[in-house]
């Protein structure tokens, strides 16, 4: 596998109680990753935040130990992530949950498959 | 609430003992984020670490678990992060404390204020 | 210490178990940055994730709670990381690990040494 210098950084806030059919949508969205052939996908647990739903209902803003918000990190070529991007929109429609999805650039300077 | 497409991502890199006035910098920063009506915010703790302080007190450098460093993250668009910052600068101000504040750019795919 | 408006965010993707003689390669990386004078280093441990050895060994794919994604995060300015770049190759060669590196641009607002 190989990743070019020109990748892109694919970052999604969602929030780690939201489910789509009883699965945690986190684990879908690494479970397609990991299907999409994408490079790689690392999810990051948040130990305060608040989200898209703090103007309308404050009392949840600062969630609880079981909701707290996460990052999910996807690095890869734009083209796979382009084509991955469907993928995700349909995950996010099923769960009916919110989200923030972002785009950065990344140069990628090294990548090295494990080896074990 | 609607995000652009042309957004920051705003990450604010402090110590987890940072206190002002005996509450915690970045309790503070997520309060005060959420006041000023910023789409959200999220708290990340490391697992190791070093800050600012790395040349002058070298025996402090590798903190352990009660002041591990943070990230805060924030995006939104880039009014809403520069209306932002004077507010930042109080509570660093107030505080006392080091931490380092860089801004990204960051392509904004997708927001869905969350339904719950 | 001073870090310069135009910086950038040095990511670096590899896993908890990865070792180099028995030490993590990530513990060798942040001594290997201090060290190296860079203003700040900084480990944080994901939840879940998969690598780039996805496609090889698909069982281990999901990795156990002892072999966690982390990213460890460096920001200064283009000039400080550029020199540690050998460094940091030498650590991955003598590792033999697998792992992904980027650099990202990254506009340092301020930067505060810590006084404690």
């Amino acid at each position: 596998m190989q990743i070019k210098g020109d990748a892109k950084l694919l970052r999604i806030f969602i929030g780690e109680s939201d489910k789509s059919h009883s699965i945690p949508v986190y684990e879908k969205i690494v479970l397609e990753a990991r299907k999409s052939g994408l490079a790689g996908a690392t999810v990051f647990k948040g130990i305060m935040g608040f989200g898209g739903s703090s103007r309308i209902h404050t009392a949840k803003i600062l969630r609880l130990s079981e909701d707290m918000p996460l990052i999910i990190e996807i690095v890869d070529e734009i083209d796979k992530i382009e084509k991955f991007m469907p993928e995700l929109d349909k995950i996010f429609e099923k769960a009916n949950c919110g989200g923030l999805i972002t785009i950065e650039k990344a140069d990628v300077i090294k990548y090295v498959s494990q080896k074990k």
